[in-house]
């Protein structure tokens, strides 16, 4: 068999409130756990609380199309009209990642402002603390068109190749791949999605054993 | 932490050729590895190959064009113009899964007839063998609108919940879940594209530790 890769949720990450130093607390979470090469994925509602990306909910539709740089498609449902836009980011997503859940009543989280900064920012930060260079990935959950249900995709990553762009490469025949880039970051944070869960309070998963990249 | 779950890449699969009796392969290489509540992810193709789903190259257009129900999208590129249909299993994907890659040359093959009935008879078979029940997902790889690159995903699955609908349950704040349905067995197959790779020969993962569901 090929060696294994192994993933767990970390425990010991508290409620996360705005001007909280995550990575100091990612830091005493990962303290005698973390392992060079490591791949940390963090549900990215607690980088925008921490990074105090949360807003009063009275204006949820002004919030969404503050973060809307064009309007892809609208939904009528039972529960009102969900638009798809495209943000200021270039995600493509539900309500621009603007989101109530796990977040205090009457107020709603954003999606931090960039994603890959956060992600570099940490993953500085925890290489300064624990001495070992780790990937980070921020991960938010997304909807996909002509499928049901919902996936856990990265939308800020740093420390790791997001995609393993294979093209040039050749199959087991010898022949050429032509289209073939795995989508590597956004199948870990689906991976890392399998043991956080959305209700355990666990928001931080490690993923170990993926080949240094 | 919580309990890691842990993926690894089977070693022991030969080259598949039509007729091969693929449960009683798989059998032989799992001898030993396998455990209760493992699920297997198995690169759709090899199925594909054992079932005789591998056809002249000649007319590929021909066979994208009998595999399909309904044109999505057609997109002009400098190879040609690649289709995005829904299948008449109801997959929305390019060319309809008919593939090249990891095939004879000359020859094409296309997606297994009805994946999820592949993916219960080897279930059968496998615990019939080998004493234990184990989950089966027959992935594939498909790209996504709007993102960079292909995740894989199950196109057919046996013996687990293809899905976690949490609609109904609550978040850590109590608040109710309303749209959140984890697809648990794409999650599950974009992990096993992790250690599976495309070129490696290595068309199974198997992934342990997930809860019994």
């Amino acid at each position: 068999m090929s060696d294994p890769i192994s993933i767990f949720a970390l425990d010991g990450i508290p409620e996360i409130h705005p001007g909280d130093d995550l990575a100091q607390l990612l830091g005493d979470a990962l303290e005698g756990t973390i392992e060079a090469g490591d791949i940390l994925v963090i549900t990215s509602k607690i980088v925008s609380k921490a990074e105090g990306r949360i807003v009063e909910a009275a204006d949820r539709e002004g919030a969404i199309t503050a973060e809307t740089k064009r309007l892809v498609a609208s939904r009528v449902h039972k529960g009102g009209t969900t638009r798809i836009v495209e943000t200021h980011l270039g995600l493509v997503m539900a309500a621009a990642g603007v989101d109530a859940s796990n977040v205090p009543d009457g107020t709603i989280a954003l999606l931090p402002v960039d994603p890959d900064a956060s992600a570099r920012a940490l993953a500085t930060a925890l290489r300064a603390r624990l001495g070992v260079a780790v990937g980070v990935i921020l991960s938010d959950t997304f909807g996909r068109p002509w499928r049901d249900g919902q996936t856990d995709v990265a939308i800020g990553a740093a420390g790791l190749h997001v995609v393993d762009d294979l093209r040039g490469s050749t199959d087991a025949q010898g022949r050429v791949l032509e289209v073939t880039v795995p989508a590597i970051a956004d199948e870990i944070a689906g991976a890392a999605d399998l043991v956080k869960g959305k209700s355990t309070g666990r928001p931080v998963a490690v993923v170990r054993g993926l080949a240094a990249s």
